[in-house]
């Protein structure tokens, strides 16, 4: 986990912080401690900052919980609405909408992780959880399309479907590694390729 | 999520629990609150019971999660055993793999929901999440060499595949509702069908 941080500041014990940075390593804590167990106490020893200078750059924890998943949810979201402006063809969607997401958590494992571990105990979690479902349910919806088309099995329930493909995209916040032998647009069509014809080598 | 108990005791203001509800609650609760934010003072009061009295039934924390972790390696552990004992053939024991860990995850999603969650800051939680690699190493070695044998393609490595099978299987803790439309036995046999040949409609 990185711990590397930006000092903007002229010092004298109290580091400056680009706002960027503090919720970076904010969010390594949450993902490292829990985010119920990361008192703001916490934070503050861990950017090197009194208890009273931390509110200096955070309000609280929820704001860095809101900033946070909100950028995830936004990269998500534009991945959902490109999809659908692309093409009609809803099994072209879904190969974007899989391809898409697997990219974004490529890029944002730490935002996409807190996203994935919220247990919806405050209301600002729900408020998080409910946009959360709104990009699930666009994957449900692309699936029965494809499904209704003809182009998909039609034995696997949608919601299914569409739970276990996310389930799959979604374990890449947890063993990808940049610095492995697959680059983020590699995965990007590793998973649609998997989710659509499987593993078993093919008899063409 | 469910809040049913059964007092054994006779009472006076402190309900007998079976050892087997203690570790079901506790886990409800830290699956809820997160195991780290978790106190055992808040552990008796979803209990009802006192402070001390707790200490009649766990000694710790880590004792509740220390067994209900194992319980659920336990069953993934007999799954993975059985599959390489049942036939030689890796493409079947990667059948019974899949479909065996898909059942274990339907019967206890609350045990391996807390087994997926650790986050390895303790010794007990370090320890634990080295029986859960070596689970996923078993299904690494076992993808490989149904990819040696020619079974599966190969253009993709045995560790990523096997990380995304787990990630579609693990899933099921985090949506599978037994009152659904699938049964465990089901879902079973759903699982290693969309590994193997993908959600395409078959062109036969």
């Amino acid at each position: 986990m990185s711990t590397t941080v930006t000092p903007t500041g002229s010092g004298r014990g109290r580091p400056g912080y680009a706002r960027e940075d503090v919720i970076r390593i904010a969010v390594e804590e949450f993902n490292a401690r829990g985010y119920e167990a990361t008192s703001m106490g916490a934070l503050a020893e861990r950017l090197g900052l009194s208890k009273s200078a931390i509110y200096h750059h955070i309000a609280s924890k929820e704001e860095i919980l809101v900033e946070a998943t909100d950028k995830a949810l936004e990269e998500l979201t534009a991945v959902v609405e490109g999809a659908l402006a692309e093409t009609a063809d809803p099994v072209e969607q879904l190969r974007l909408l899989i391809g898409g997401t697997t990219r974004v958590l490529c890029e944002y494992p730490a935002y996409v992780r807190l996203l994935l571990r919220l247990r919806g105990n405050t209301d600002a979690e729900l408020a998080i959880m409910a946009r959360r479902r709104v990009i699930t349910r666009a994957l449900v919806d692309v699936v029965k399309r494809a499904q209704e088309e003809g182009s998909l099995r039609t034995d696997l329930e949608a919601g299914v479907v569409a739970r276990l493909i996310f389930g799959m995209i979604n374990s890449i916040v947890e063993w990808y590694n940049p610095e492995g032998r697959y680059a983020p647009a590699d995965l990007e069509s590793i998973t649609p390729e998997m989710v659509f014809t499987g593993i078993v080598r093919s008899r063409a």
